[in-house]
């Protein structure tokens, strides 16, 4: 594995297909394959096997001339360049169904993103349990996330809301925003990482294949 | 704008954009922008305003030399490729939390996406109201989808049972897939277009990039 100043210079483009990498080999895992050729890989990705290559040479390579990929060695390897065996802890602004239905997901937390926390300004779920955890009062939320090293906190509220809570979070020390406002957030405090959820573009990129069927 | 068969050649990248040009002409919009660049275009939107102008031309153009882009204009154009000026009869098959929430996304709506029935296995949310719908048991759900001109499913349920009903959603006729269910569906019937969202994807993009500061 590189150094991280190395690493820094991998394009966005190469970071968005590495969890595409990590489930694949996670699947594969869990089907007791043991290694796999950068051909095979790339017919089940759909991607070229060359592309695949490349993307892992960024980081050092991995894969063994005529053997291929140990999949569980490149399993392990994608998920400490992806950080993902930290534990991030995490809270949820806005709890209303989509707030608590990213709550309930268990794989984020195989992941290690655990959810500390859920925060909403309605009085009429605050104090509603969660998977445990009883919504609070958003008003709580500054001494929690000052208190209890919240890494990342995912936003799940109103367009019009999100750029002033965000900024505040950032005030307070948050490392990251995993944002579901469908707007595109962006904070004075530049050293908070922003990650934009727009789920209509996906549903847009649906309608421009279907429409003339329609 | 081309002929269908031009379109066809253009490239699932430029084609991912566009829902993103499609939401910033819509915020210049809201502000009663009329015309711009493609260089203030592309300082808001983060690309280089050659790829805004090379994006555009796989359309024909829509820019004029020293006047820039109207932005109605643009932003109507867009909307027709897209096929947004049409609209879907859509369907959430998994009515939890994400489910509810995705029926409860007024700007979906907007867009021409209409919730028309919600569907669960789960016989105590069965008759529940989401915005005005009742939740339906899952069994009746071939006939309304036979009988409603339903072009879109939104799959909001486990991995293990989403192969199964997509299959039987295309049979019964269905255009296109939006799957939140956590794996990358392939069906027999290749004329159904899927789109499938990873959420987890984004968040593993959020822990790569701050996993050095946790």
């Amino acid at each position: 594995m590189l150094s991280k100043d190395e690493e820094k210079k991998i394009s966005s483009a190469v970071i968005k297909r590495l969890p595409r990498y990590y489930r694949y080999l996670g699947e594969l895992l869990e089907n007791d394959i043991e290694r796999i050729s950068s051909k095979e890989l790339s017919v089940r990705m759909d991607v070229t096997a060359s592309q695949i290559r490349q993307d892992l040479n960024n980081f050092g390579g991995f894969g063994q001339q005529g053997y291929g990929y140990n999949v569980e060695y490149l399993y392990n390897e994608i998920s400490k360049i992806l950080g993902l065996e930290k534990t991030y802890n995490i809270i949820i602004v806005g709890a209303g169904n989509l707030g608590q239905a990213l709550a309930n997901y268990i794989d984020f937390e195989k992941s290690g993103f655990v959810v500390k926390g859920l925060f909403d300004v309605n009085p009429k779920i605050v104090g509603i349990s969660v998977r445990g955890l009883e919504i609070q009062d958003i008003d709580n939320m500054e001494m929690y996330v000052k208190n209890k090293h919240i890494d990342i906190a995912v936003l799940t509220l109103p367009k019009q809301k999100a750029p002033k809570i965000a900024n505040d979070l950032a005030e307070w020390g948050i490392k990251g925003i995993w944002n579901f406002a469908p707007t595109d957030l962006q904070l004075k405090d530049k050293s908070v990482t922003i990650e934009n959820v727009h789920l209509s573009e996906s549903l847009m990129t649906l309608s421009y294949r279907i429409k003339d069927r329609v």
